[in-house]
């Protein structure tokens, strides 16, 4: 089911920014027995993603609202939030009034094989690589033509995830993952303030690490430091969190922290 | 008026990658008594970019078809194509089977002052930079939150244009537009393997250029090879060629080269 700015719709006009230039930003959230969960961090997320491009973010009360409506016949889905900054005339300036455009859409949450939990998952090393641009990193917005190519790369339904370099070869993320390294008691995760997407997963794992007794790390991480990793986790809010067994030929064995984070992450009430 | 995949509408599903993930490319072009000028080149870049994201490009006759039936009604108009990669699932993989959105849009053509053709435009300089992305370089795509946000930078209505210079401080391009410089017989162009627009008219200038007795050197260049220029043109599809006679405070007399290009493009024969 789609609400378009309040109303049940598949569409959106044409003149829309967020087709015209993908300008807007998203969200992709899981909801259990009509709950979202991690709300508030995804509203923040939301409006601070906004704010980064001059977005006016609707107030969260509307957007309970309308989720309320979605989500009454579809208590346990993923959501799907869509903000764009509206419409406009052709040519990229922004008229001075406007009003972005609210999208919401519910889908079934995927089913992953039992495997990718228990066992861990295979991972392609993707040969495009992110753009380092600091004026978007972090931000989930709707360019993301360097992830549908990253995604092309692979097809083979045993590999899960892609993972990203920077134009500097760091290391950043999965396509639609962030990514942390266990190296003894140290839990490190890209520095995302180039490029990447700043997850709200990746954020709760970063406050819940001190629980388990690791300290996190946020770093420039060159690729050999992946292959130097007790343990490699990836993170989102639908999946939760994967560990990864097989990158390239190389193999790791199934860890712990993957199922003691999971345990955490579950716990809706540390949201 | 309003084509979309050939039926009169002014809607897009939410479905479709290209509101999702900007998966797209476009075109903005004149049409003059019905004829969509430099056709050919605008449908030969659509099939370039189209290719280099994997997008199938709807066949020429396809697209002339559903133009006859809009430009029949507006003869003279800019027209926009829109080509998306069509509708997905949630998710960066592109499904096996998909069927390309086709977009055509007429609009009026901008009354651009007529001091902007005789004296030149003012310019400013974008503290926007462009990433450094060659996967996606020379490619109209629908990624295009670098352009918005430079355009944000000003308001000031007798402000033309801002340039834009990319992370390593080269100048690219204009926001809507390609730059050229005259420096006595040369005239250069930013080198656009790594990021910017590849245009159709400057691909034209650039084939021009050796009938004004200019020679066409493409280079990466830094902004003092902007100051010391003689002349400084932009151009696009729709103005066709602008002196810029002021940057950031940096004035240029009128010269004489805009007009001659001018006199040779307007020639569609020519294409």
């Amino acid at each position: 089911m789609i609400l378009v700015n309040g109303v049940l719709s598949e569409h959106v006009r044409v003149f829309d920014r967020g087709l015209m230039y993908g300008d807007g930003v998203f969200r992709t959230l899981l909801v259990r027995e009509g709950r979202p969960l991690c709300w508030q961090r995804h509203y923040d997320k939301l409006c601070t993603d906004c704010a980064a491009l001059g977005i006016a973010c609707p107030a969260q009360d509307r957007l309970l609202a309308e989720m309320g409506r979605l989500l009454g016949t579809t208590p346990d889905c993923v959501l799907k939030i869509i903000i764009t900054r509206g419409e406009g005339a052709r040519g990229y300036a922004v008229p001075e009034q406007t009003e972005a455009t609210v999208i919401l859409m519910t889908g079934l949450i995927p089913q992953y094989p039992a495997q990718h939990f228990s066992d861990g998952v295979r991972l392609h090393l993707c040969a495009t690589r992110l753009a380092i641009q600091p004026r978007l990193a972090g931000i989930k917005h709707l360019n993301r033509l360097e992830n549908v190519l990253a995604r092309r790369e692979w097809s083979d339904p045993e590999i899960a995830e892609g993972l990203m370099l920077d134009m500097e070869e760091n290391v950043i993320e999965g396509t639609m993952s962030n990514l942390f390294l266990l190296q003894g008691s140290l839990l490190y995760t890209p520095y995302l303030g180039r490029c990447g997407v700043a997850g709200v997963q990746r954020a709760r794992i970063m406050e819940l690490a001190g629980r388990l007794g690791l300290e996190v790390k946020v770093e420039n991480l060159p690729l050999d430091r992946v292959y130097d990793a007790d343990e490699i986790l990836l993170c989102n809010s639908v999946f939760g969190v994967w560990q990864v067994r097989e990158l390239e030929g190389k193999k790791w064995r199934a860890g712990n922290l993957a199922t003691r984070l999971r345990a955490f992450l579950n716990d809706d009430a540390l949201n």
